[in-house]
């Protein structure tokens, strides 16, 4: 996921008993599991042809959606909502231009479904393939940004899997303003409506029912803070695919090129704050030439440095930082900054702090690039590039529905091909085992 | 895993506080995360190596393994354990060897971590990679065969990771003498011996800190009975890669050749009833043309046949079926038959029985297994094969750690690949993100 959402607005209390919500949930997915017999035969084309009429009704009801998401904002201001929070809910006609296009983008993806990923020939005979399939049903439960609706409905869709959409309270008007345009998609498609369904309510028990809704829902992917994807992990009886923290560490090597550190050093860390590919960590060789124009370039750019003591003397600047900001995702214009002994310091500061999101070095050596990629244990690793890549759009699978730090399924930007899965199949001539 | 077991002997009670066995566990899996960071880099020879001179070892210390293994043997029959059990228990020099020969066989498996799954170089210049990788730390709690020792060991050694093993009270004399061998084998190659771990208690609470222990053991493979997958599917926090039935259809279809209908039949359910692709029900075409010579044959060979009221009509030594044969793994031999309308007859009753784990369709016409392998959701779906071809090892995939009957990471039968995981690394030349 490209943005991390700090705080979490707190959902309608449960005004129900837990028995209707799994009931609800029950019915979602019962009806959901029918669509998604059908949606993995149905052919790319008509996939496709869905998302792109989808996007012809998020223009078509441009005003109804925009007027639903003044409502939601209205109301979010009423409520008291941070600004950062207000500005993830609302939508304007540049951004719902961008979820229309979004979704086309999608239907443009080349479709995981039906690839063949290997095969072979056994000496007896049999011939045997592996071939990709979907999931079956996901359930997507986020937060504030109404266009995640429509971003998970599409990859959802496209990757032939049913979807349950639970969205925040904050942006209830919003998600259903977005979901009649996908489900006029589907109608003009001729798929069915079940394909992709929005939870009617924001009682928190129906979060509960799709976390405990084994055999239902195949995955769940939360979307949003901290303490969403902790409450999905820590309740879930359904696999998650999930990122928690992004503590994301850039390590400037003896061997790094000064030219190259300075901006690589500043986009890492200061493009955007908010992002979970954003550097949290930098770390220093001591026996690098010129760290003080890294530190001066950050300060200059407008972020907070906080450094270890030896740190501390590159800049009279530089604030003293406190054993927990080497575990800190601070999403923010704030950077920690430690002194290390060449490579195998970096790489065992990492191995200590990591959140095995993403970590990069900046050498021009090769050699010592090679073991820090081979040796640093995290779902992306980078040399000379900055850490703010880590995105799946920016490595080119089209679109993403979260970036995984689990080691399980799928690992660092998933998108369709991470929402299948495959079966073998078996083509023999009467063979039988001996 | 090929063979399932029905009755699982009772562990020793707990003997010992539960936090003691979570101490227990939480110090083997730090030591196992350690090692773990070193195989990650290590050679496939000197893996190989480990696993060669652990098949000498086996061979060296035959004596001692088999004295072991009698102990066992009398402990159980003295416990009064089933003959079955006692038969899986039980180790002899043919047996032996097989489990050196399956250390050697490992040991000359392709290695899959460092392969690179796919690159990709983006318009800016950045090359992507996905690598293999070892998922790194494994638990196997498994039951009364002392071969899962080496098997499961020599599985995880080969993908780079360290392992846990939790084997059953009854084979603790035999795993400890196997597990001796192992670890000759890692010092003989140099590895860490915490690469390989035997819980050294068969107290029941470590079973439960196992899968309690997140962060320190990354996946959990169960290996054994129904009662025992049940309850690790159940109480595990940790990933579980498992199969709970095999309730596996047979399709006869209007066009099949009969010449191969009837040993397919006969083959799929009666090679061996015991293993999970043993076939259970078989699904009978209405149109098709002998099926009174399946039935004979199978009835014939021992089987006993349960029909449906139509079935029954094809024989009269078919005994009446429940309504709970169709979701039965007798894993015996025994037999459903139902009557249905064609592929789509049949597609039907295996969405509404099938465990997902394998089923199979004979036919002539490619048109209609070309469907039925489309449409039916199974880890294994065959064409004109006999299911119990449904085993790692008759897949080439040289050894197997078990048949996945999940759909998120691996499905089917799960080797070397299976207990990978991948990483991407991100090569540039200085590239900002815009």
């Amino acid at each position: 996921m490209t943005e991390a959402v700090a705080i979490r607005p707190a959902d309608t209390p449960s005004a129900s008993a837990p028995e209707d919500s799994a009931a609800l949930i029950a019915d979602m997915g019962r009806r959901a599991r029918a669509a998604a017999v059908r949606l993995a035969g149905t052919p790319t084309a008509d996939k496709a042809k869905a998302l792109v009429a989808a996007a012809k009704a998020i223009r078509a009801r441009a005003g109804a959606i925009l007027a639903a998401n003044a409502e939601d904002v209205a109301r979010a201001r009423a409520n008291g909502l941070t600004a950062a929070l207000i500005d993830r809910l609302t939508l304007d006609p540049a951004r719902l231009e961008g979820v229309a296009a979004g979704l086309e983008a999608v239907a443009a993806l080349p479709d995981p479904v039906g690839q063949t990923i290997d095969e072979a020939r056994r000496p007896n005979g049999l011939l045997l393939q592996r071939v990709r399939v979907p999931l079956g049903v996901i359930g997507i439960i986020y937060e504030s940004r109404p266009n995640v609706t429509a971003d998970a409905g599409a990859l959802s869709l496209m990757s032939g899997n049913a979807c349950i959409l639970r969205g925040g309270s904050e942006a209830t008007a919003s998600n259903h303003a977005i979901h009649a345009a996908l489900l006029d998609g589907l109608r003009a498609a001729g798929l069915p409506e079940d394909a992709i369904q929005l939870v009617p309510t924001t009682d928190r028990a129906a979060v509960g029912a799709m976390l405990a809704a084994q055999g239902l829902i195949d995955i769940i992917v939360p979307r949003g803070g901290k303490s969403l994807v902790a409450r999905v992990q820590d309740e879930a009886r359904v696999p998650v695919l999930a990122h928690l923290d992004g503590i994301v560490h850039l390590y400037i090597d003896r061997a790094a090129d000064a030219a190259k550190a300075v901006p690589l050093a500043v986009n890492a860390k200061m493009r955007r704050t908010g992002v979970c590919g954003a550097t949290e960590t930098l770390l220093l060789d001591r026996a690098y030439g010129a760290p003080g124009a890294i530190v001066a370039a950050l300060i200059e750019a407008g972020c907070e440095v906080r450094g270890d003591a030896e740190a501390r003397g590159l800049d009279p600047r530089i604030l003293p930082a406190a054993d927990s900001d080497w575990d800190c995702e601070y999403l923010d214009s704030i950077v920690s900054v430690a002194m290390v002994d060449g490579v195998e310091g970096a790489m065992a500061h990492i191995a200590r702090h990591s959140s095995h999101h993403t970590d990069a070095i900046v050498t021009e050596d090769q050699a010592v690039a090679d073991r820090f990629l081979a040796q640093v244990d995290s779902a992306i690793v980078m040399h000379n590039a900055s850490t703010q890549f880590a995105d799946g759009g920016e490595f080119g699978l089209g679109a993403e529905i979260g970036i995984s730090t689990g080691r399980l399924h799928a690992r660092g930007p998933v998108a369709l091909e991470g929402l299948t899965t495959y079966k073998w199949l078996v083509r023999g001539s009467g063979q039988l085992r001996p």
